[in-house]
């Protein structure tokens, strides 16, 4: 799957101006059908479309179990070939009441936000999380690295963001990028979910900023420490607050700073109990 | 209006952690309703209002004018002071055919992307950009002077996203700041409308990355020249080169790459032609 292409450019600096072939990340339409309705339509980076698709179900609370994976079949249009469809079989016996009427059907998006008229949609009815799994900041330097080395390798672009999953001995469970940050992390969480790591999850690290719905999807993946690069929002930390998850912000090297329960958190470097 | 509020935090480094108090980005939600209807919900940082709402109904294409603007009342919620909602009030007479009927008023949203059902969305029937001006390159230093100052000066909490617009002579005409990208376009388009300068607008400059959504966005507006600080998406490019705008990115000091119609470019530093 090609997450990157080639574009001519033209470079210029002060008084000069020179022909340049720059690797940009590619974005591309998908547009997800349910039982052959539209669901939604959204932009991302080719590859991990059966995660993406997966993830995506499972954020917008779709689907009754965590254990039924639908069939996805895919086809590229032949005319242009820059959308993909992605149509999802769903017997009515696996959908969750109501996910699926003509309502939600609309408004329902990929953002998580976007397009949600209601303001009770942005409250889950889901109970808070309760994980009591301890989390060592000590280890931050080593899932900062692997985050560093996805980024370094595979992105050239500047373009994407980046989202890993780590379990509690800070293992790497799933890493994915994305020109969205939110397709970043419901492709971590279709993996997570595809390949039998659901319940390992302890860690959700996110490369840039972090608003309120990547809180909200790291709930319903039910993941309890979520940790970025760089800031989070208000609402973010509001809502981590709320929903029990500890929330870890400004996440470089070996440094990160706690803005939301952290009674998860030790920090082994002296072997102390930090919270 | 608050922009940014002080939160308790625990900053962990190396063996030791310490309480301190960060400045984040205010994240919250603006629920419009047309005509007593929803319209759409936004995450936005609070301020510039009624901006944000003038520039959304431009760029979704709602009003058949940019001279008229409709009158929009604020309410903040009692209970949790938290969602505010602003009622539009759009006389038939001024809204284009269809953009409020019931597909789009659930479909619509404020990201340009997410929601968004149909693949005829993405194509836009306006005209090709044949805006004639001239940009000159050599003015990007004081451009991008313009959006460090306001970045360094308004926002010490590192999260959040600017806009800025420039006329033909580099001089600012608006530059607005938002947790949400779309929003900080939303406010700056909206400016321009509301302040009689919408002709004016030759360069809109934003922070960070830039998307296929921004590329419409300026379209709409019909601002010729997109620059942005860090790197553009595939479809970005793609998009600006089908719509006639002229794209640049990675634009730091005196650096910039144009990957779309280079034609209407200039690099005065030597006097010369640059396109």
């Amino acid at each position: 799957m090609v997450t990157t292409r080639g574009y001519q450019g033209i470079k210029y600096s002060k008084g000069s101006s020179r022909a340049v072939e720059d690797t940009l990340s590619v974005e591309e339409a998908l547009q997800i059908y349910v039982n052959e309705t539209v669901f939604t339509l959204t932009m991302r980076t080719p590859g991990d479309d059966p995660e993406l698709v997966r993830g995506l179900l499972h954020s917008e609370n779709v689907l009754k179990s965590i254990d039924y994976h639908p069939v996805v079949t895919f086809r590229k249009e032949e005319e242009d070939g820059v959308i993909t469809r992605a149509f999802v079989k769903l017997p009515s016996e696996f959908v969750r009441e109501s996910s699926l009427n003509a309502r939600n059907l609309l408004s329902v998006s990929a953002c998580g936000i976007c397009g949600k008229t209601e303001l009770d949609d942005l409250k889950s009815d889901a109970p808070e999380l309760s994980d009591s799994r301890r989390f060592d900041v000590g280890l931050m330097p080593k899932l900062y690295a692997a985050m560093q080395d996805i980024q370094q390798t595979f992105n050239q672009s500047g373009g994407s963001h980046a989202a890993a999953c780590f379990d509690d001995a800070g293992n790497l469970l799933s890493l994915r990028e994305d020109i969205g940050r939110h397709n970043a992390v419901d492709k971590v969480v279709g993996e997570l979910l595809l390949r039998d790591k659901f319940r390992k999850a302890q860690v959700l690290l996110v490369s840039g900023r972090i608003s309120y719905e990547i809180v909200v999807k790291a709930f319903k993946a039910r993941i309890p420490v979520l940790c970025a690069v760089s800031a989070p929002s208000s609402l973010a930390v509001d809502y981590a607050k709320e929903l029990g998850l500890t929330l870890l912000a400004f996440c470089r090297d070996d440094r990160a700073t706690c803005y939301a329960h952290p009674e998860r958190l030790e920090n082994k470097y002296l072997g102390q109990k930090a919270g």
